[in-house]
């Protein structure tokens, strides 16, 4: 009699050969573009995001990055590269900072994507991703149709969802930064969650977990002026975080990889 | 001091007044139309998608079904209704059958959908969802430009992933049909999971859950020949479930309502 | 020495064997929905948008219909309804009436649709296509995801074009309807134009054309209240025909087929 | 009595401001990433796609150009760069080579693209452009995500419309190059025609056009060896330009200029 295989994969759909999985296997490899806007919200506002025992940062406690990303990513293989429906894909996110046994993290609040891929990769990391529609002017060499990497360089921003427009921000390059922002700096605080399929207002998973990306690698920062619009939608609670100080913007490109997070805290369903 | 309120809402993102949640909390009402096509293929072909304990079927081991559907969907607030974005879905996906501790089940193994909110209320439920292009013919009762309901109305339906063509079928009705077939006709059994976050090859959720919808109201069913081929792609192994034999096509108006399932099992993480 | 063949085809690209013309040649058939809301602007408004020798209606010149439809269409072969990412689309349109003539005509002044073979059908029409989003309720005949065709029946209809919401309708049936609305019932009269390649200001093609469907099969109409909201982008001048007064909204099935237009003038380019 | 204005624009729909066209009057900028990949097809192959009278080039005249480019394009007023969902698009195109009157020039035979203004500024130069989802690997500076831009750095490059794969197609840096290609490289020469709404078989507009980019901006080249693969589809003849030999391929940024081009000849319609 034959022996009995699993079906296998790192993700579903699990299946005979493993190939089906939405995502593949980590390690995941990045290189692409971050545009950082940083500013300053009611701090309350960013406390109702915060589930105990998370406290807000002991330090500017209102302080929100919002980041639209270009990026491409693969896995070991690197096939997804030459197939790069498989590995492009744009995100628009909003992070705050909080502490957690007297360590500073910084927090994904929410995330839009547009590729399935990134989507379920995110759940795994603990993002809470949502679909969406993410647009970043890109910085140019040749030509007059974009921003060049120098002072006086323009870059527009936008999110949409759902067919309505959710973000619109601008950003101009003032001079080069040694950073890029201090809210999104520090190793990733998440909840994984998935409720009881009982549907009974408990979780079946629930998870704190921590996660950073390794091996990163960085292009030339530049920093500058920004402006950012929130807008209002019936499903999304965005306008909550409204802008009361602008802070900065910053433009970089950026290389990392990511295997594995670590598991702080787990509360059996 | 104020009291802390925790980030709330059924699904991520929590967010401080719960509006947030990528699907809205259960009760999900669906009124919609299902085209079923069922084929036999190689028994072993199904029985590698069965995860033990899991069994084939006794009756009929290589049964599969292939179904489209068009869905509207709700919570019981009905306002998706008023914004058709967030209620409107098509699907495809592939059903067999499995046994488990001596009862017969439903399960999907694929399945392809073409919005957010109907790809994790999916996880959810335990169905491997991806996002995937679907179309199928409409009926019409007046005009041209479609099959009517009735004895000689020819249907086409289609499936793509990342830009590929993964499926082609079509479907002639030939009678009234008393059902819609039988291999998407039990209690579904699937697998609920997310490997852990120190993705070494263990689940930190692995459950074993049954469900099925209620309240379910149909409309007069029809039965008649169907065609399918599936295609290759480098990121899907459907294509393992050749049709060797066709049994038939069913096309019929759906009404169903769902609020929870059943876990069975468990695997601690 | 072979004889040679041109490439052929109704439309671009023209090819060796005809097959590449981004939309079938007629005639085309059309079986879908229809939700139809009319109101009133200031007759200014609608005024603006007709070029001499056009003028307003003489009676009602204020009057507005907003439409969305979900369409199958296909060519004579029929070959497309069994590829239906091939014949269904969707669509939302502007309709104002004018007069030229003597006679009386109803004029569409904007147009989105979500499909490229309707975009440039669109075009030989004298439509106005641009892309878009559209969205509009279904009625249902089981469950409860969805409005009946009956008394009390709410749909809801939108529009996003760039990520942008443009329109946002509801409508709620009251009664069984003689008619579908008076706004778009007369021939339409269309300019169909394109710029001079030297871009100098004046039209290669400038002509003036009259179309109507034929054979047109009517469903039962249902007529109710309607409530209609325009939002503003930066690229669209939609919110200018702002409603002053409701007038009604109507749904009904519609069948129709195209074959050709009039030209009623052509000024030489 | 106030004087009377008429709607305006470059482009429909033409409305009281001129804002709405569906693409900004020109002049436009480009700024981009061009991959070139030339092989050489059975000369019958290209000359079947030559009205007369047309006539193939007189040396290579099988050769053929496909190309993606990833763009970023604006009018004069430069806004649409910070609203990124207006000045970004790529395409796929196909491109020939043929003479007229003793002179060779540059054709494009088929072309693919993924927004509706860069489709109809298309059919304003010529081009036969349908929609389709065209994706093409980025080169990095960071990260092991993306190739660099030296040798050994390896591109992929994809095409697909209605859910269909067209075209899968490699390219892998070998050295800095002079050129990027001599299939693309003469004017442009296209017809521009809209057949008579009266669908008889005649065109209303049918015009013999040429043009060119100015002010060419361009980046360093790189060749390489490509790879192609064309795919089957109903509504395409694209596989009839099988590949009998490769020729090279070609990386390249460019920034280029348009602003009008110039009538050969006219058939009244």
């Amino acid at each position: 009699m034959p022996e009995r295989h699993e079906p296998r994969g790192f993700m579903f759909p699990r299946s005979p050969e493993g190939r089906d999985s939405i995502v593949p296997a980590p390690p995941w490899h990045y290189s692409g573009e971050m545009l950082t806007i940083e500013y300053r919200t009611e701090p309350a506002r960013v406390a109702e995001l915060l589930p105990a025992p998370l406290e807000p940062a002991a330090e500017d406690p209102g302080a929100v990055a919002v980041i639209w990303a270009d990026w491409q990513s693969c896995s070991d293989s690197f096939e997804e590269l030459l197939d790069p429906v498989r590995s492009q894909y744009k995100e628009a996110f909003v992070v705050v900072r909080c502490r957690y046994k007297g360590d500073t993290y910084s927090r994904c609040v929410y995330i839009w994507v547009d590729k399935d891929f990134a989507l379920v990769r995110g759940y795994h990391q603990g993002y809470p991703k949502k679909l969406g529609e993410i647009w970043m002017t890109r910085p140019v060499t040749v030509g007059r149709a974009g921003p060049r990497l120098e002072s006086g360089g323009r870059f527009g921003a936008t999110l949409s969802a759902s067919g309505r427009r959710l973000i619109d921000a601008t950003f101009t390059i003032a001079e080069p930064s040694e950073g890029a922002g201090f809210v999104n700096a520090f190793p990733m605080l998440h909840h994984r969650f998935m409720p009881r399929i009982e549907s009974d207002g408990s979780d079946a998973l629930q998870e704190l977990v921590t996660m950073r990306g390794y091996d990163v690698e960085l292009g030339p920062a530049w920093k500058g002026e920004a402006a950012i619009r929130l807008h209002d939608s019936p499903v999304e609670e965005l306008i909550r975080l409204e802008p009361k100080e602008m802070i900065a913007g910053y433009w970089r490109s950026v290389g990392t990889f990511w295997k594995a997070g670590t598991t702080l805290g787990k509360r059996r369903g």
